[in-house]
């Protein structure tokens, strides 16, 4: 569990994009962000008050989070010597970075004379029990999709921010490195040894209240051949009541798979509905969810009616309209 | 790779069943096993020549394989008295024990200073690639499985040996501890990270002689909601061109998980094709493999005609019978 609230370090960014990070804590998790730090030559800029790491630490900023990607994979001199002040100053580090806090014998060293944390997000922390199956109380929703990157995580942000607005109880439950930053706790899924993964969802979605509903965040897709094992775990270890199917339609092809062209609608939703009764024979497909980014708003419009009318479900794009049709929908179940 | 042949190393081996290991390595590759080594109280015999380091060593024997289960989750001091002399002796170890080789300083100690390798099948040794889905040359197949533990390896193992009678082109490919003791070479798939699933299964499977099939060991189940993840990630790695459906009729439920029953045959069939078909639209349902282990010869005949009757395609207990209809339908292909 990483500390909150966070100061983002936006390093020196080379422009928006290299930002993404930052960009998800400030779209979802406003109150966790108290500040952006800010080094010469940033170009990503969260409108948020820039602060000093002591203007931050009396803000009362927990964790500084490396809201950016690094370059060239390596944790610059320059960033290093921000960092080891952040950990002089209190505070604990959190990064997704491939190129781990951990590996900085500086970085270790610091943290250990001054009894700070470093979370690197992208390798587990936790020694994950094989899953049981065993029944568990409360509701879960997982995000399946056509393909890697099509909405999955922004579909469940969409609609656990829409239950908690409508006063329901619901939990984002991250299994990716963003997601985990965002939200500061999670299962960095595709990094858990093969053995373990179905019992690292079960874990990251235990029992709870009867109305309450786990936002499960996909990985990969049931038809992405480098990554469907990830997909699977998801759905026996989730043991989801519902499923939302996520899609971009202007894809070409499978992310990374130039061979392979993505499935239809109806075969996700009959492959992942199958498996996932598996483990939950009550589970229901709820309706579908449509990243269309790349689609003008009477080209979206039309694409969602004809999949409501071809899929008999509610489709929307929960990032561009608001996730009410599919929220709606779990409640009816 | 573990370099053949063998001495297989039975220790204090309190009955039969805990030298699963070797008993496997002895019926399926007998020329790998030059001998046997017995400690005083050994319950276990492979009715092999025993044979001390010395006379072992001078038979050609390069590897020592610790054939049996371990007491109590360690390496016993009277163990490590032959391992440690086994080094000293010019033996490489090869061991699937939980109880690490590589965490006992003294052995790593020996190895280092005789040149010796130590090999822990049951952890990964080579960073696996993420699977790129590309088409490749030869053949493949895989055993599916109902269950766990439902006889997968021995199907393979069993198909294997038969295509080798009939002099056709065949390789076996190891993804647990056992086959990859057995044949010397594979992936311990259910210790590698979730990210590398397939591709490691991609690597394990190259291309090959287009009339050459490998003949996959199958983990896990995609109903078994443990491990389906596994069973996934061999299924879209392997890009299997035939698969052969294993069952173990008597089981009363999934293996470890008492509120799950075991699908049917005709549920795996289509579960698995369809899945199949993704990395290789050509995959094809060949024929079942029935362990009949617990089953009279009465009942086993009997079953085995049902299977057929009811499901269209060949059924044997490739073990009690022989493997020669799932290797003629291969040959259809």
């Amino acid at each position: 569990m990483i500390e909150t609230p966070y100061l983002l370090f936006l390093g020196d960014a080379p422009d928006a994009l290299a930002a993404k990070v930052a960009q998800g804590i400030k779209d979802w998790r406003p109150h966790n962000a108290v500040g952006q730090f800010r080094m010469e030559g940033c170009k990503a800029d969260m409108r948020l008050p820039d602060m000093t790491l002591e203007e931050a630490r009396a803000a009362g900023a927990r964790t500084l989070v490396i809201g950016v990607a690094n370059r060239g994979g390596v944790i610059s001199a320059a960033w290093k010597k921000v960092l080891v002040q952040a950990l002089e100053e209190g505070f604990d580090l959190a990064s997704g970075l491939h190129n781990l806090l951990r590996d900085e014998p500086d970085l270790v060293a610091v943290a250990q004379a001054t009894g700070r944390q470093l979370h690197d997000v992208r390798v587990p922390s936790v020694q994950y029990p094989i899953a049981n199956g065993v029944k568990r109380s409360g509701k879960r929703c997982l995000a399946v999709g056509t393909d890697c990157s099509v909405g999955k995580m922004y579909t469940a942000l969409c609609m656990d921010r829409e239950m908690k607005a409508r006063g329901l109880k619901s939990s984002f439950r991250a299994t990716g490195q963003t997601g985990i930053l965002i939200t500061g706790d999670g299962v960095p899924l595709d990094a858990v040894i093969a053995d373990f993964m179905a019992g690292s969802v079960e874990w990251l979605t235990p029992d709870n209240d009867a109305d309450h509903w786990d936002m499960i965040e996909g990985q990969g897709s049931l038809f992405h051949v480098s990554y469907s094992g990830v997909t699977m775990a998801l759905i026996h270890g989730g043991q989801p009541d519902a499923l939302v199917v996520c899609h971009e339609p202007t894809r070409e092809h499978m992310r990374g798979l130039p061979g392979y062209r993505l499935p239809t609608l109806e075969q996700v939703r009959d492959m992942a509905l199958a498996l996932a009764k598996v483990a939950n024979p009550a589970c229901q497909v709820i309706g579908y969810a449509i990243n269309t980014q790349h689609m003008s708003e009477d080209e979206a419009q039309a694409y969602l009616a004809d999949v409501e009318a071809r899929l008999g479900l509610p489709a929307t794009d929960p990032y561009r309209y608001g996730a009410d049709k599919l929220v709606d929908a779990l409640a009816a179940i």
